[in-house]
């Protein structure tokens, strides 16, 4: 039996207690949605406003040089490599999550280029399929989604590109990484693996598990900002390989010599494509930086005592309402937990009345994501007996 | 014989002086690089305060729905169509202008599939090349690029596109877009304009004049800030036959569906493609919005004013000591001067020193934008004055 009191202790025993203070968080609400959409960092506005006022307002042009903004996806990208365990130089941040999957599919389709076959899953998110689709589409490659239970063996010398996410953005499973891309290693398989729902919330070892390419959200558990740019990862063992659908004039060796000509940058540099979005940089380098001292470790130790608190707390005080719909053993979860219900839609509601935010999914799915910065245990005592309440 | 007392005359009569007073821009300097970073203007920073910390930070992910976030894209877009020429829902702004040029180059020569030719410039920015060329590689086309005195006559049946750049970035030459679009339709060649040096800084008629499509910069003449989101046109006669090569959520029918399966949203609105920048977003806006009560006939006046000011001050000043590269006739000319000097760099290096930003362009023209909004002749007379001093 899990008490209230229990929760406060887990609480005083939180290594990253202090954390929820870099946060503005409204006092009144319990915030469940860190997965879909990152708290607002207490330093973001004010290096806003030095970017807007003393940068371009004071310094304009010349900022691209003497204010560091041509580095900035770079010196963003290399922040966010020592989250996701890749090297530097071998990350960089640019447009969407959306184009970066274009970019990475490509340019691993075109490595693999004598193989036919584009593998996923069925439930990738809905974008990941569309990319590849479009690709395979566009090249004469064949698209084969599968379900999950299959996919180890639908691992076969045909497949040039496995595409997947290291966290399902549904159920909250994990994808075991270095399982899975040391099979498709031996089959001569590249991998892509969507952190969108991983970075951030638990360590990542891109190179270590041998990943090939990598892209992710940034305004999930990163905390940069709604739409903030998205990252995207080479393995800096194919840059002499590399080919970039989108070739714009940042992703140029030399961009300010307008060459009619495109050559690439080297490695993920030329994954920049048009100019860079200093101000969405701006406020995802304030989230980012965030991380700096955080040990990662900790965050998934947190990540883990939240949902489990929650699994725990919603089997003893509402048994049997919902389905869980996510893996109870939590080596295999993520750090959000959806509940099924028929009335997912209407109890979401009723939550959001009384300050409970999770997010529905269609059709019966409540989905409630666990920030390990910002959230405590006892949000979570408290969230469980609203949602009882409401039942 | 021009003076100064007449450069100040030029100020008093102009109707667009009040307008100086909606920017911040430094005291101490003379900005003539508005076509390459247009200045802060005033509400920008209250305006992503309020976004920030009221919206972000005070509602979080129901800022999506309930602030308007998820139709921001497609209302800054639609104060964008007045500026161009164009109806509701032809304009969306998403992702930079190199992206929007691959959706807007693919989308046409997927509908003009039959024929195998990307004609374009050799002078066009080189992005627009890049992603002609890369796309002209992955769909089996030809890309032809020709010098301007022979593109009314390369204009023939085997073109499927023909994509242009409205002001050139160099020279500053207009292209004609009536006659240039007239004869295109003529030859059933569909057309692609990029407007980054045009909009903002006069009236375009993209709908009148019969454009098939259009992309454009917003930190130029629109003020949106440095890496500031692109837009993109599609004339609504194409809506049926309309296909991204971008397909991402935001551009799916019913994004909250999650759908598998990838349904374009209608029109112009299947160029979004991820998730919306909202705060480079809000800055966009701040900067689109202060055009809502400016007449662009009195904008295209006083750019005329000020480029025709600068070229005979010029002239009278240091004659013979530049070429000058850009159309003498104003009617050819766009919102910017070129000078073409063998010593470019290094004057360009003097002239910032004292205060006066232009910028240089390899291997020896110092470009000089006028921004309609902001400058006055007075800045004219002193810049030049500073340059026959430095020369």
């Amino acid at each position: 039996m899990i008490t209230e009191h229990d929760c406060i202790k887990l609480d005083q025993n939180d290594p990253l207690l202090s954390f929820k203070d870099q946060f503005d968080i409204p006092k009144n609400i319990l915030y469940f949605d860190g997965n879909s959409l990152g708290a607002l960092p207490k330093t973001t506005l004010a290096n806003m406003q030095n970017v807007i006022t003393n940068q371009w307002g004071a310094n304009l042009i010349n900022s691209w040089f003497n204010d560091g903004w041509l580095e900035l996806p770079k010196i963003v990208g290399n922040k966010i490599a020592k989250l996701v365990g890749a090297e530097e130089n071998e990350v960089v941040v640019a447009d969407s999550t959306s184009i970066n999957l274009f970019k990475a599919i490509y340019s691993a389709v075109k490595i693999n280029s004598d193989r036919n076959v584009i593998l996923t899953t069925n439930n990738i998110f809905p974008t990941d399929k569309y990319m590849a689709k479009t690709i395979a589409d566009n090249l004469s490659k064949t698209l084969i989604t599968v379900n999950d239970d299959v996919l180890l063996e639908s691992l076969n010398e045909k497949v040039a590109v496995l595409l997947l996410t290291h966290v399902d953005h549904l159920s909250s499973k994990i994808n075991d990484m270095q399982n899975i891309n040391q099979i498709a290693c031996k089959k001569g398989i590249l991998t892509i693996w969507d952190l969108s729902h991983s970075v951030g919330a638990m360590k990542v070892e891109l190179k270590k598990h041998n990943a090939d390419f990598a892209v992710g959200c940034t305004y999930k558990f990163l905390n940069g900002g709604p739409g903030a740019p998205s990252f995207i990862f080479a393995n800096n063992k194919h840059n002499n390989k590399l080919q970039t659908p989108l070739p714009g004039w940042f992703g140029h060796k030399k961009p300010f010599d307008f060459d009619p000509n495109y050559y690439p940058a080297g490695g993920a540099s030329q994954y920049l494509c048009g100019t860079s979005g200093i101000l969405g940089l701006t406020a995802l380098d304030s989230g980012v930086s965030l991380f700096k001292n955080v040990d990662l470790d900790h965050v998934r130790s947190k990540s883990v005592s939240l949902t489990s608190l929650f699994v725990n707390l919603i089997n003893q005080v509402c048994a049997n309402k919902f389905e869980i719909f996510s893996p109870i053993n939590s080596h295999e979860r993520g750090s959000h937990v959806s509940l099924r219900h028929e009335r997912a839609k209407e109890i979401t509601d009723n939550l959001v009345k009384k300050s409970v935010i999770p997010d529905f999914r269609p059709p019966n799915i409540i989905r409630f994501g666990f920030a390990p910065l910002y959230m405590s245990h006892i949000d979570v005592w408290k969230a469980v007996m609203i949602i009882n309440e409401i039942i």
